[in-house]
């Protein structure tokens, strides 16, 4: 006899079984079932002031853990994370949205439901936009499958994904799905992965001076520890980008530093753009991430493996996967380089306090820099606080969160909530401009609500500092 | 010669010509250049804490005025007003949303600039679900023809517009149009008009107890003057929606309350329920006006007035325009009716404070009412402050403003923003719940700012008190 089972329920239990334990959302009452299922089952609601904080929340518990999850109502809810899950789509971090909707046999009748702005469908619309893959579970016949289908994408393609649920399907029974759901993995093209690997070699091998760039999807896939292992094997030495940063932990031997055009150090962009054999390793050429343009890189020296392809020089490989190009990489005889390279004094690690002297950004900077320890995340918002923070020398992986593609103003506060719930031994580190505090600082009650513990520091400017230099007037304070 | 004209100026120009003398945004680098051209001239550049504050405010700013701005950057601020805009455009509210993106030029060669999440057009999609009418203002040849579209679409559609200038165009001169912007006034066909004249004044004839209900699309579209006029001439009483409180003065004789099905007045749900000619102007049936689903309305009874045609019981006239109809219905021998109803005492307009005496919501609210007087306009946000001030009496027109059928938390706050702008001698008297006030509090921080004085009653019921009797939990706390 088949099993039956809700197809709340069976959400309930996917987000389970990918090991989440905390939702973030704001209830309203196309979602109530949904939300009393959650707080029924081991899931941990977490409740925030504004749809945005629990955006930004599951955002970084999804860069912490592998999956984050917002729960919200209909329209005045979902519409509320369209930013956030933007920056989810493209900073490429896992995110689930689910909503609640209203019930499929209510809208038969009623044109004018609450919270409806235009179409009963103008959401699910506007998610598609900036979603790997979005279902609406309005047929009990598909439900279940449309769940896995999209909770598969989400953590393939590491992009936001979305689901509407109509409330009166959340306590509707289906028949189980006789299939487990699972991703099935892409495999290399075994001749094109050779070649590849020997073109790669050879590269590395004729070198003078190889060096790493590692980005943020190199977290973000979990190719962290293999690069690493690969440079440790070959003593070819690490940089990051802003994006990337602490994707290597910043007190390793070949650490160099933050690599960012003329708005890194000096001697690290040196090294970096005069390198004859430069190894990207999920590091997104992004503006930011280029310096606003300043980068002078040479595409014919560049090695580039991301989630997409292989490139070398001015040539893809698309049927090889980064894992296992990596993986091959560990497994090759190459001649290990000499990294001769003095290490600039970035950040003391001792601050000395003196009476009487003047507050300066650097010697924030400096004494944040003292204070951090290796239970320490932090946490950057855009703008000044980001570029001050590049110096800081984190001492693990993933230890440094922020948003330097998307930059959306307004991260920091509520992320610090998803990333102290992903781990309450981690202490969130949070810098912050005025200009974004003002934005999401109210979510510091839903800390306070929670027993959580942030630090925050709120870097005073006045106004919009980084868009003065830029163009400035009235409007920047 | 022609004459030249940049298409930001232009931009401008067209704002204030419809009157238009507040923007209300935060600004953001793709944008600053339209930001600075805005402040050197006549219009008045609002910050607000957060984008969505911005669109709250532009949205009451609207409501009063007919038309109000929001101006944003590209993605992380355009992104954040999705849920202010979808309001607006399902509560019929004329704002134009201008966000500003990359030049045209910068994303040939770069496909990965900051603030970009999927494509270059994604905010555009995204605003197309939502919008009347959207523009890109790539194309020097088209920009102003665009402008003057999107302009056009959203006064007469009363619903928002969206304009993206990406950051190039901003300077770049143009010739200007022969033409002269101008909404095209609809004409009625004449014969259709008179038979649907003719049918109506059988029908409120041959009635005992006709009654008007005018809703809020009467007050957008300009109506209730017209329909107060009609109801003084005929002495059929006169009742509203909750969302269209406010559209009559709430001292005239002839105002009988609001109906709300079993949400409002017991005496004028009986009144309106039992009415054998009830006369609809501009008053959408939601769930949210109609008492989720508590009301009892007999369709064959009802004459229909909207924007979009006049319905006399199961039949539509399509070709003609209520501001014609209600001209027509004015000009029209009806007999007078009789209104002998006796208004039930609402709300005090005295005072006695008693010392020692508990503070209940009944109370406040009279003490509310008492203080009320005609410079103030109540802004209420959703939930029990707005079931709270169905009750309150205002002494004119648009003097209660609220968000009853899209019920986004939050729109009460910024809202007094906007409303005082629009008028600096109206004070507002804010009611807003605990819940929401957590979302967007803090632009407080931006009425301090430019000096404005809201009066913010906060109703503290220790969380999500409207959703405790449809399902209870610890995510309502």
């Amino acid at each position: 006899m088949e099993s039956m089972i809700g197809i709340g329920d069976y959400l309930i239990e996917q987000i389970l079984a990918q090991g989440v334990q905390h939702v973030f959302g704001v209830p309203g009452d196309y979602v109530l079932g949904f939300f009393k299922k959650m707080v029924d089952s081991p899931l941990q609601v977490v409740n925030t002031s504004d749809e945005q904080g629990a955006g930004f929340a599951a955002d970084a518990y999804a860069r912490l853990t592998g999956l984050g999850v917002v729960c919200v109502t209909y329209g005045v809810g979902g519409l509320k994370v369209v930013n956030t899950t933007a920056q989810a789509f493209a900073e490429q971090v896992p995110v689930l949205v689910i909503s609640g909707a209203p019930g499929t046999r209510e809208r038969v009748k009623n044109q004018l439901l609450h919270h409806k702005s235009n179409r009963f469908d103008t959401q699910m619309k506007i998610f598609e936009q900036i979603s790997v893959a979005t279902a609406d579970l309005s047929d009990p016949d598909t439900a279940l499958l449309e769940i896995d289908r999209v909770i598969e994408a989400v953590l393939r393609y590491k992009r936001p994904g979305f689901i509407e649920i109509p409330r009166d399907m959340v306590d509707y029974k289906v028949a189980r799905l006789n299939k487990k759901p699972g991703l099935v993995k892409v495999q290399s093209e075994p001749e094109t992965l050779k070649e590849a690997l020997q073109e790669t070699v050879n590269k590395i091998n004729a070198a003078k001076r190889p060096v790493i760039l590692m980005g943020d999807e190199c977290y973000r896939f979990g190719w962290h520890e293999q690069s690493i292992r690969f440079a440790e094997n070959t003593q070819i030495p690490l940089a990051v980008t802003i994006s990337g940063k602490s994707a290597v932990p910043e007190t390793h031997p070949l650490y160099m530093g933050v690599y960012a055009g003329a708005l890194g150090d000096e001697a690290v962009r040196d090294y970096v753009e005069t390198s004859d054999c430069l190894i990207l390793v999920g590091a997104l050429l992004t503006d930011v991430n280029l310096g606003i343009y300043s980068a002078h890189l040479d595409p014919s020296k560049i090695i580039f493996i991301s989630n997409e392809k292989i490139t070398i020089a001015h040539h893809t490989y698309e049927t090889v996967t980064a894992q296992d190009f990596l993986q091959g990489l560990l497994e090759q005889e190459i001649h290990p380089c000499v990294f001769d390279w003095k290490k600039p004094v970035l950040l003391s690690d001792s601050y000395i306090s003196k009476t009487g002297a003047k507050i300066t950004v650097q010697r924030v900077f400096q004494q944040i820099n003292a204070f951090l320890d290796c239970n320490m995340v932090v946490i950057s918002d855009v703008g000044d606080a980001l570029y001050g923070a590049m110096d800081l020398v984190t001492c693990r992986s993933a230890q440094f969160l922020a948003t330097a593609y998307y930059a959306s103003l307004g991260f920091a506060v509520p992320a610090s909530i998803g990333a102290q719930m992903s781990n309450r031994d981690l202490r969130p580190l949070v810098l912050v401009g005025d200009g974004a505090f003002q934005m999401t600082g109210i979510e510091l009650s839903t800390a306070a609500r929670y027993n959580l513990n942030p630090i925050v520091v709120v870097l005073n400017n006045q106004g919009y500092g980084t868009e003065r230099p830029i163009l400035d007037g009235p409007f920047n304070d």
